[in-house]
């Protein structure tokens, strides 16, 4: 056994119309909840996002976030200080729910690409503003969600053996 | 198809005498050398730790941290400074690379469990002295690996649909 998905996935930057199913995004979404966290907080809430308004503002939330604005769907990963029992370790147990979105799209079909918006103070501004976050909920990310209108490749060369060291550094 | 790890893998916490092969321990790295990265930095390095003296002292640098002190291998997950291009997002692309261990080791029948070190400054040090990084290596992570010694069984009740916000929160 071997999870092909970790090395077949790429970030997916351009999309055909086709539009996941609901069903589809619900396993992304129970994907997500698997991750492990610290504390097993479990800190995450999610925003599905299917306006066409909505996602084209999203687009320029943030750097390099223009992709949503060519994909059917976007999430918005985010994570709920209420439920913060290690709040200093959210950006990581976001991080590992996140890539766990990316590689059930993947084993889908699904195409998407992480839009880095935490810990910038201003894209988090501005992504809260546009889909009304409360004060306690902080957005993480933004994940485009689509079918790629290209044919994928996987990354070739990331492994570097020499980034491996033994018993010390 | 779907990505059944992620919803079968759980925390490890006591192991077995068995011994990953070092291949399976090359297909771990390379499964998180394949994660995502903000800017495409790739500011990992990892430290695979097989001296028992090493382990026991790793077992003891952080709360929680006493499977690394049961298990035959330890994984120190870490980020170079030098390589960091967007350093403060560093904490999130080096969680979905070890999201992805934890589910390529779960592929392979081996179980982990992540620790918990960064961004907690006590804990980085007294990991860092242990393995003795240089300045510009920030310890992550610490991941216990082997075989689990008891029947794993998936986590149940993850997924909470009143998580799931659509368009707005």
């Amino acid at each position: 056994m071997s999870v092909e998905e970790i090395f077949t996935r790429t970030s997916v930057r351009s999309f055909t119309d086709k539009v996941p199913t609901e069903k589809d995004m619900e396993y992304l979404m129970k994907a997500a909840m698997a991750a492990p966290s610290a504390m097993n907080q479990q800190c995450w809430e999610f925003c599905i996002v299917d306006d066409p308004q909505t996602i084209e503002k999203l687009s320029k939330a943030a750097p390099y976030a223009s992709p949503v604005g060519r994909a059917p769907r976007a999430i918005v990963v985010l994570g709920n200080e209420d439920m913060m029992r290690a709040e200093i370790m959210w950006l990581e147990d976001l991080g590992a729910a996140t890539q766990n979105i990316l590689l059930a799209a993947k084993s889908k079909g699904i195409g998407t690409v992480w839009i880095g918006i935490a810990p910038h103070p201003e894209r988090m501004k501005a992504v809260a503003d546009i889909i009304g976050l409360p004060g306690n909920v902080r957005p993480f990310c933004l994940i485009a969600v689509g079918y790629p209108d290209y044919e994928t490749r996987p990354n070739e060369g990331r492994y570097k053996p020499e980034r491996v060291h033994r018993n010390r550094y």
